[in-house]
């Protein structure tokens, strides 16, 4: 099937109703839809609808309720998705026969389901019940609404992605600790967006017990809708450092404590105790917990953390974007390294490829993926 | 005297062959000239002119070359020149006399004299003589046209840049002092002309061991100018550390070999040798190095060094602007730092202001201003 303008400008309202998800899908796809049909010779939106959180409506089912509620007759319409409608019965009925008991004639999806177990059993779904399906229209866009999802669904590890706020010469606090603050209050408010679109966000004790934070996200527009959740934060203290006090247990959202080995402690009732295996350099087999991370349905992870931690991600491999808040300061060559990484040779330098400069306050924000 | 469109557009004539001079005029500012004159009832340009090295024509002059040689007069016309006219006889004889011999009847400059001592004499002498003189017109373009030359004419000590190229954690070079090469080609095609617009490159022993650097311009198209000369390479070493033999002695151009006390060896013809004393940090007086450099005519400094040599220039406050070339790496905590800087608290930290940020190939430049 070829497409043309009109799908265009449809497929690109789909893709804007689903970013309306960004903070509160969370272990599910951002999805939009926007339903199309003829009235007196002119294709006009009939319903548009997007998924909003787990356990509710998907996008399909929602734009056909709006067209309802606004009289519009379903039946001999388009559906345009920015996610191949899904063929399962799970929380809610399969959106493929939703769409075809509603009479819909045509579908167009931008892209396949990402899990190649299930891909295109959607699209078979609808054609075996006479559907016209078109796929593949605006597919890098839809694509980049859904990183972590099809990160997850391929390889069943969450999508990483690294903050760090560094100074010009690449620290990140005084050797004593003195952090607060090197980045502006505009850098800190973006921090609180890449938090809140996480499922969850990972620090390390040293982080905890240097600046004892309470890492959830304070954002009022963002916690003001009802569908948001804080993230899940996720400390990782292998040696039994981090007291039951700290801020971080103190706030609402789930917290999960990794360690090394079983702990005494009581923590409060939001707090999970992990313990996973500590591999040869000391630290709990982080990709051990993602994998765990990616079980409970995380698909966007955040790592927040310290030279030491933030080091171990990146020589593992783990992190698929790194995002630097770049203050102008130089706080000077005593300071704590962005990242241990305790590299003798040129060749062993990890390369990275920057993906987007911006400006946010008086501070940098460099985006660099890794390149493997 | 206020300015109408027309004065803007030709203005912006002359600071473009201002810019024409950008590599070649060193001890001299860079100035550009338009004469017009009304034509049949049309303004229209008659002869164009810019500086092109000390001890040449100004740019005033060249102008009226330019007008006469297309058969032009001069009588009755107005000159733009991005400087105020001289006013003292030098190498060439005072050009606000040239204009009033010429019979122009009218002069516009975009800023006087940065020199407190002679501002505003030429503009008198034009005024004596009956010329209607103005101003002040794209002032801020005139002056950045020459930041080198102001900075030494207001303050004695010439506009110092830094460069320094980095991994994205703020790193120079691996502990080895392997550092070839962090950048890519077209970053450091971009120091190639940092350099050519520098009376002095600055740079420590410790570059020249580790890497044995040329250290001079080699673009092909900034060296063809008839008019190029190369930057003095400016070389301090306190501890006699930098043998004879080394390559950025080999190239043509005046080398400085700056040392705390008296040495023996024997240098080629182009290197001058100078003893500053030390202070009490080791180094030697670098106010003191910037003076002797403005002396000698030197408006634009850069100083291309490890983290030392930029450390000690850092903590004097002797750095205008420094530039950042920030490669896509991260070469870890274990290799050299950007500056040293043995700071312990976050209110000791250098504060900078960010002025540009631009792609160079895979790399980022970022220029940043101390802020004081």
């Amino acid at each position: 099937m070829s497409f043309n303008s009109n799908d265009a400008r449809f497929m690109a309202r789909a893709l804007q109703l689903a970013r309306r998800g960004w903070f509160t899908t969370r272990s599910n796809p951002r999805v939009g839809c926007v339903l199309v049909n003829d009235i007196n010779g002119k294709l006009t939106v009939i319903g548009e609808g997007w998924h909003q959180k787990a356990g509710f409506a998907h996008a399909e089912v929602n734009a056909m309720e709006h067209a309802k509620a606004n009289g519009h007759d379903v039946n001999g319409a388009t559906a345009y998705v920015t996610l191949e409608p899904c063929s399962h019965e799970g929380k809610t009925p399969p959106c493929a026969k939703g769409l075809i008991d509603a009479g819909v004639s045509q579908v167009i999806c931008a892209m396949t389901d990402p899990n190649p177990q299930v891909a295109g059993r959607g699209i078979q779904m609808l054609r075996d019940a006479g559907v016209s399906v078109g796929s593949g229209l605006m597919e890098q866009e839809a694509k980049e609404l859904n990183l972590g999802f099809i990160k997850r669904m391929t390889s069943g590890i969450p999508r990483v992605v690294a903050k760090t706020a560094v100074s010009v010469d690449g620290r990140t606090a005084m050797a004593s600790g003195e952090s607060q603050w090197i980045t502006g209050p505009e850098a800190r408010a973006e921090v609180q967006r890449l938090r809140a679109q996480s499922g969850a966000v990972i620090t390390g004790s040293g982080t905890v017990l240097f600046d004892n934070p309470s890492m959830n996200v304070r954002d009022k527009d963002l916690v003001g809708d009802p569908y948001f959740e804080q993230p899940y934060r996720v400390i990782i203290d292998s040696k039994h450092q981090v007291k039951p006090d700290s801020e971080i247990f103190k706030n609402q959202g789930q917290c999960w404590l990794v360690s090394a080995s079983k702990r005494q402690e009581t923590f409060s009732a939001n707090v999970t105790l992990y313990q996973i295996a500590a591999g040869e350099d000391g630290f709990v087999d982080l990709r051990g917990l993602l994998k765990l991370l990616a079980e409970e349905g995380i698909n966007d992870v955040l790592v927040e953390a310290g030279s030491e931690l933030l080091g171990a991600f990146l020589q593992l491999d783990l992190i698929d974007e790194l995002q630097v808040f770049m203050a102008p300061k130089l706080l000077g060559s005593a300071a704590k390294p962005m990242a241990k990484l305790p590299f003798d040779t040129m060749s062993q330098a990890i390369n990275l490829e920057l993906q987007d400069v911006r400006q946010i306050g008086q501070d940098l924000k460099l985006t660099y993926q890794r390149v493997s």
